[in-house]
């Protein structure tokens, strides 16, 4: 069961993505978390004791969420093609809305953490990719592919796209041929 | 023919590498110039007006020393399999030095410049590595690949690879995975 206090906790933490995204990690206040929460200041550090935990909640959730949804999808046998272009589709999606990406937040974040919490956290979402990619192998859905390489070329080529759409504006084409390029190595030549 | 002030200007563009791999492109001032250069302020200011102007030199000096390593080594008719390699090797031997990279440098230059800017020495990266893909697969070296897709695929990964090196320490198995990927891709499977 879902507390009050939980629920309050919950929405804090949703409400303050936007104001990660926004401003990225350093700039954001506690001052500011009360005035998108309609909070008071006693309130808020009841759950949090300072925006450095708030945001660590924040991603530990966006993590969740996703693991969550691979792990629903793959217990109710989906096809792992599906499952795979649903998260590519993602991908993308963030990509060309740079403005709602908590990328610069997270670097940010990064260098006022121990190097651990950001390793640790990169493997969480490694675990994720290389989940769905064993799932396909094992379905035969994707060819038998070093699954750690791929989750590899996944993972760091969107970082990459990431920050350089930071810097210039990116075409949509430009990062689609990277996951079409990763989707034919699984699936095979396709065209 | 090199004059002395041409090889003076080409003398603050290598001298000043370090400080900007050291402290980034913000924190580096004039002052900072003139000391590693054991210049005066007049002398330096004859040859570059601020930071920025040259680290927008040290920028086109790079960009051109790695086109023409290219374009020597396709002239010589040497194989595009051995330039693959040796410019992968380079690559990775930098990733594995972020300290003397210039990464952080050229994201704070980005901020401060136009976004053309910007755009236009990735073109010019691009194309260095769509010439050697093209001149492989003319070669027969190489598989019949899309050229900018792989260049993307090149470009962006690495990208996030070395973004990802400032934030935690990085293993050189994983940039070295992503790399024989890559190769792989251009030269056929080979394990």
């Amino acid at each position: 069961m879902t507390t009050k206090g939980e629920r309050t906790r919950e929405s804090i933490i949703d409400a303050s993505y936007a104001l990660f995204a926004k401003k990225g990690f350093k700039q954001v206040t506690m001052k500011d978390v009360c005035d998108v929460t309609n909070m008071s200041r006693g309130g808020l550090y009841s759950h949090f004791s300072s925006t450095s935990q708030l945001f660590e909640a924040l991603l530990e959730k966006m993590t969740e969420r996703s693991e969550t949804d691979i792990q629903e999808a793959t217990g109710k046998g989906a096809s792992a093609l599906s499952i795979l272009e649903e998260s590519f589709a993602s991908l993308e999606e963030e990509t060309g809305h740079p403005e709602d990406s908590l990328s610069i937040a997270m670097l940010e974040y990064a260098q006022t953490v121990d190097a651990h919490v950001m390793e640790q956290l990169n493997r969480i979402g490694a675990e994720k990719w290389k989940k769905l990619i064993r799932y396909g192998i094992k379905r035969g859905e994707f060819k038998a592919v070093d699954a750690d390489e791929i989750v590899n070329l996944i993972l760091y080529s969107y970082q990459g796209v990431r920050m350089w759409s930071m810097v210039s504006p990116m075409k949509p084409e430009v990062y689609h041929s990277i996951t079409e390029n990763i989707k034919r190595q699984l699936i095979g030549e396709t065209r």
